[in-house]
C-alpha cells in the first residue's frame, strides 16, 4: 500500500498530558496513527511547532492538510478557538475553525453550555468525539466519556443540547495518591493489578445508592476497618464507588432534561468502556461503545464541513 | 487558687495528629489544658508512655486519676478499647472503659454503627464529645462535629442511635494540594487569608444542590475560566460546595432515619463552628453550638460513670 497517496489529512487529537496523530484515508478511515507524550502542558515556552513537527516525524512532508482538536485550542494551547455555545449544532464546528498563526494546524473549538442555575460547563475534544460518533439523523442520544473528567452529553438531531462534566477520573487517582483511603490501599496505582470485578460491583452498588459522595467513599475505610474488604480490593472498591456515583448524578442530570437513561453510548479507550459498560449494565442500562477512532474520524468529518478536504 | 488541690481528673483528648491535656476539677470545670503535637500518628515504636510525659509536663506528679478518648484506643494506639456498637447508651461508655498495660490511662471505647445496607461506620473521641454536650433527658439531638472526617449523629435520650462519616475536610484539603482546582487558586492554603463570605455562600447554594459532588466541584474550574470566579476565591467557594453537600447529604441521611433537620447542634473548634452554624443558617437550619470544652466535660462524666472520680 502506498500509504501517501491514500492520505487526505492528518488528524490530531491533542491533550493536556498526550497527543496522538491520524492519518486519514478519503473514507474517514484510519490508515496510520502516532502518539507523543507531548499534551500542551509538556510543551514549553510555546513551542508548539516544534512538538508537531517531533510528533509528525517523516509524516512532516506530507502535504495533506492538518486539523486538531483539544486543549490545544485552549487558552494555554497554540491559539485559542472560542467556544462554541450550546444548543450547538455538530456539524457546523466545521464552519468555526481557527488558525494557528502559520497556518500550520486547523483548530476546532470546544464546547460550552450553562445549567439552570447559570453555572457554566465546557468541553475541548469531546465535541469532536460526538462528531464521530453520533449520525446527524439519530433523534436523541445520551453519551458518556470516561475518564479523568468525564463528560455525559445530550445530542439531538446532530444538536448537542448540554453536557455535564464528572471529576471521576481525577478524584480517583487524588483519593488513591493522597487520602487516607489510599494509605489502607495496597495496590493502589490504577490498573497495576487484574481489575477485581467483586470489589469493584460492591463499590459501584453503594455509589449508585443515594448517599453523598464524601460519605460514601468512607466506607472503604470503615469496611476495611472491620475485615470486610481486603486491603487489595480497596482499589477497585473505591473506583465502582465514584464510577456508580457518576452514574446516579448523570441519571439525574438527564432526567432533569427529560431524557432516560435506558440507553447510553459508551465513547473512549478499550478497557474504560469496559468498565463504564459493565457499569452501566449492573444499573439497568443498555450500552453501547462508539467508534474507537472516535475521534480521528469526527475531525474527518470537521474537515469535509470546514472544506479541508472533499 | 491552688490548682494541685482542685484538680479530680486529667482529662486528655487524643486524637491522630495532636493531643490535648485538661485538669479538671470536681465540677467537671477545665482549670487549665496543654497540647503537644504528638498524635498517634507522631509517636513511633509505640513510645506512648514517652509521648504522655512529654504532654504532661510538671503535671506528671498529680495523683489524679487520668482518662483518654480518640485514636489512643484504636489498633494504633495504645491499647485497643473495642467499638460499642450503636444503639448504644452513651451513659454507659464509663463501664467499658479499657486499661493500659501499665495502668497509665483509662480509654474510653469508640461507637460503631451499620446502616440499612450492612456498611459500618466508626468515631472515636466524638462519642465523648456528644456525652458532654448532650443530656440524658434530651428526647432528639441531631449533632454536627465538623472536621477532616465531619460526623453527624442522631442521639435519642441519651442513646447514640446512628451516625454517618463525611470526608469534608479531607476532600477540601487533597482537592487544593493536588487537583487542577487547587492549581487555579491562588491562596489554597486553608484559613491563610480572611474567609470570603460571598465566594463561600456561592459555593455553598451550588453544594446545596442536587448534583453529584464529582460534577458539582468542577464548577470551581468553569465559574474561574469564563472569569466569574476570581482565583483568590476559589478555595471559599470549594469550601462552600463542600460543606453545602455534607448538610445536603445529612439531610437526607436524617430524614432516612424519621429525624428532620430543624435544628442542629454544632460541636467544634470556635472557627469551624462559626462557618457551620453560618451555613446551616443559610439552608434554613437553627444550629446552636454546644460547649466549646466538650471533650473534657465528656471524659469528665464518663470518668464519674466508671468510678474514677466521684
Amino acid at each position: 500500500v502506498d500509504e501517501a497517496r491514500t492520505t487526505v489529512l492528518i488528524a490530531i487529537d491533542w491533550g493536556t498530558t498526550s497527543v496522538r496523530a491520524y492519518r486519514v484515508d478519503a473514507t474517514g478511515e484510519v490508515i496510520a496513527s502516532r502518539s507523543a507524550d507531548l499534551g500542551i502542558q509538556r510543551v514549553t515556552g510555546g513551542a508548539f511547532g516544534d512538538a508537531l513537527d517531533a510528533l509528525l516525524g517523516d509524516w512532516r512532508t506530507d502535504p495533506a492538510p492538518r486539523i486538531a482538536c483539544g486543549m490545544i485550542g485552549s487558552r494555554q494551547g497554540w491559539v485559542e478557538a472560542p467556544y462554541v455555545d450550546c444548543p450547538a449544532d455538530l456539524a457546523a464546528f466545521g464552519n468555526r475553525l481557527a488558525r494557528t498563526p502559520g497556518g500550520e494546524l486547523a483548530i476546532v473549538p470546544g464546547a460550552r453550555c450553562r445549567d439552570a442555575a447559570g453555572v457554566p460547563d465546557v468541553m475541548r475534544g469531546e465535541e469532536t468525539q460526538l462528531v464521530g460518533v453520533i449520525a446527524p439523523d439519530e433523534s436523541r442520544v445520551l453519551a458518556v466519556l470516561p475518564g479523568t473528567h468525564s463528560k455525559w452529553a445530550l445530542v439531538e438531531h446532530g444538536v448537542l443540547v448540554a453536557f455535564a462534566t464528572f471529576m471521576t477520573g481525577e478524584l480517583f487517582a487524588i483519593l488513591l495518591d493522597h487520602s487516607i483511603l489510599g494509605r489502607l490501599a495496597e495496590n493502589r496505582v490504577p490498573n497495576s493489578t487484574p481489575a477485581d470485578d467483586a470489589a469493584f460491583t460492591s463499590g459501584l452498588e453503594r455509589g449508585l445508592g443515594s448517599g453523598g459522595l464524601a460519605h460514601t467513599i468512607f466506607g472503604a475505610r470503615t469496611l476495611a476497618l472491620v475485615g470486610e474488604l481486603q486491603p487489595t480490593r480497596i482499589r477497585d472498591w473505591l473506583s465502582g464507588a465514584l464510577i456508580g456515583h457518576e452514574i446516579a448524578g448523570a441519571r439525574k442530570w438527564a432526567a432533569d432534561r427529560g431524557a432516560d437513561m435506558s440507553r447510553v453510548r459508551v465513547v473512549g479507550t478499550e478497557a474504560m468502556v469496559e468498565r463504564y459498560i459493565a457499569a452501566l449494565a449492573h444499573a439497568g442500562v443498555v450500552a453501547a461503545c462508539g467508534d474507537a477512532n472516535a475521534a480521528a474520524r469526527g475531525l474527518w468529518l470537521i474537515a469535509r464541513r470546514g472544506g479541508l478536504v472533499h
